[in-house]
């Protein structure tokens, strides 16, 4: 009889929440405004000759490189950093080798590494420290059998990052690991740990144009490492994985850097306004540096994601991650975004604080 | 030091010939004509928010599932075949397995079975007796170890099929593998396989949107089989492995058969055309069930693509395939295609001859 492998029947269904997203979506990081203008003019003069070709990657590829600093042979675009993850997990993971990732994080890593059928080893950063990155815990994780070192910086769903000192010792306590270093939030932070690729041929950087670009629909994202260690990763691609429209657009997405910025800008300041509204309120959260933030709800969670729903601000509810009992992650957009998500905010709060017991845990979490 | 998988390690590269394809483009059979206008139309009303937004691949899957008269827990959506063969090794195929095709076939059934770390076993078919299908040398193939059996139908690059009978003697001889019959070219034959998922929970089918439908810049795929195997396939992909514009063109795409159908028949008609022509001029091929034609020209097959090349069409050498020594395949197109291809021919094979030496082999291998 037909049979799955091993580690595919182990492996748990993934149902992204997605359908009926009505409403002010801050609940998936996107870049809820929608991307630059000059993207969509772009998109408008595809001709159907263009789509009917198999795309061409390289020359994209090239214009990305030079956009990042780096050759293009250290660059391979992918079908989202989804592609990258699996890519990269399934270059280097097989059953027998371990892979570390830092809880809570982006889901897709441990899809991704127990596709492989190698060993998942979660290391936990703690909530009550502010979910600082545990680096001692990570480094007393690497073994011989270490293969793979999953790091999202900033990191989904707490907005907290990881120092460069730190992310130096990991990259030299494992040089036979493939350390990722997934800079999906990048735009929102402004650090990045490229100019490391030099120096350490098991650095893998991802990037996205999924969140501040305003692609996420596109599917477009890149994997960067040392040109040797991206050539393994290039066989192991589809030559035709990314769609000759994300191509196209991607171009343009690029070449419109004011766009960006000036996105990214409002997404800042909004995301200080609603910190400090959090604040205010005695709501615990934890300082971001993405285009979200994760706040400590309490029991009530669930009744707060409901209370912003009805107010038309879909939220999400982060309370089965690791440490998130209770945790809500509330993306933030522009400055009208903002405003909507900051008169929403007491509001539901009062709701639930009306209704019987206390609604909010102690507010030592917020750091 | 950091070391790619052995598997890995051992992949030939990948460079797919693509670029500088200036000129009627007969080199990967794409639909030259471009897509359905609806589909233009479609692409060119898509809005940012769309874009922006993470795609949703369900409700098409539906859509989808409905055309193929299939449930939509058969059905997954597919960044390409290519995507849907690599779900399919990766989910069945580990080191030890061994997987079976029959050659000369599409190139990355190869590529996604060696990046398993399964053995490939390689079934050849003979170009003497017209490339037909090795059915007796494919089963005595199978063993214990047979995870996967990979058929292209119609074939690429023989444009040959598989007569029903056959591939029921193997779907039986193998229910321990996944047997993947791959319908890229399904349009251009007419007949499929798909009424025996039913029946047969080791089969899966593969189809494409790159081919007749013109869309293989979008790329899209489809692979299907009973609920039970999808459901083990749907938790190795991403969520949104496809994007928005493939999903959203795609339900355009299938409501416009009229232009499919019509372009359909286009590319029977050319293709019986340039069948009598080779005949004539004593050119040894292949009968063809798909939107492309397999011949045999020799010793100076690259100096007929050159001399396509100069006349400002593109064809491709196929000699490195297995049992294709000298070969050369032509994508049929449309009428003025055709027309143009007919007038190329004659003048091409006629400057061949015309240098030293015999141009043609024994027209035997014409079946």
């Amino acid at each position: 009889m037909l049979k799955a492998r091993e580690a595919v029947r182990s492996l748990k269904e993934y149902h992204p929440p997605l359908s009926g997203r009505a409403g002010l979506r801050l609940d998936f990081n996107e870049n809820v405004s929608g991307c630059s203008p000059r993207v969509l003019a772009k998109l408008r003069r595809l001709v159907p000759d263009r789509l009917a070709r198999y795309p061409e990657r390289q020359s994209v590829e090239h214009a990305v490189a030079e956009f990042l600093n780096l050759s293009a042979e250290q660059v391979l675009l992918t079908n989202g950093v989804d592609e990258g993850i699996h890519l990269l997990c399934g270059t280097y993971l097989q059953q027998g080798d371990e892979a570390i990732i830092v809880v809570p994080t982006f889901g897709m890593y441990e899809v991704f590494v127990q596709q492989t059928g190698a060993c998942l080893v979660a290391v936990a950063a703690d909530p009550e420290c502010g979910f600082v990155f545990p680096t001692a815990s990570l480094l007393a994780a690497i073994n011989q059998k270490t293969r793979l070192i999953a790091i999202a910086n900033p990191n989904n769903p707490t907005g907290r990052v990881v120092d460069q000192d730190d992310l130096l010792r990991v990259l030299k306590a494992a040089p036979a690991a493939a350390v990722l270093v997934d800079e999906a939030y990048y735009d929102f932070y402004g650090e990045t740990c490229l100019p490391l690729l030099e120096q350490f041929p098991n650095l893998f950087v991802a990037r996205t144009f999924s969140k501040a670009y305003g692609l996420a629909g596109l599917r477009v994202g890149i994997l960067a490492s040392q040109a040797a260690a991206m050539k393994q990763l290039r066989k192991m691609a589809s030559p035709y994985n990314v769609n000759v429209v994300a191509l196209a657009c991607l171009e343009s997405a690029i070449a419109d850097s004011d766009y960006v910025s000036g996105y990214v800008r409002e997404v800042r300041a909004g995301r200080s306004l609603v910190q400090k509204e959090l604040q205010r309120l005695h709501v615990p959260f934890w300082h971001s540096q993405a285009n979200f933030v994760l706040l400590r709800i309490g029991d009530k969670c669930l009744d707060f994601v409901r209370a912003m729903r009805a107010r038309g601000i879909l939220v999400r509810d982060r309370s089965s991650d690791p440490g998130c009992a209770g945790c809500v992650r509330i993306t933030i957009g522009t400055a009208a975004h903002t405003a909507m998500l900051l008169k929403a905010l007491p509001e539901c709060l009062q709701e639930l604080s009306s209704c019987s017991g206390p609604a909010l845990p102690p507010a030592k979490a917020a750091m």
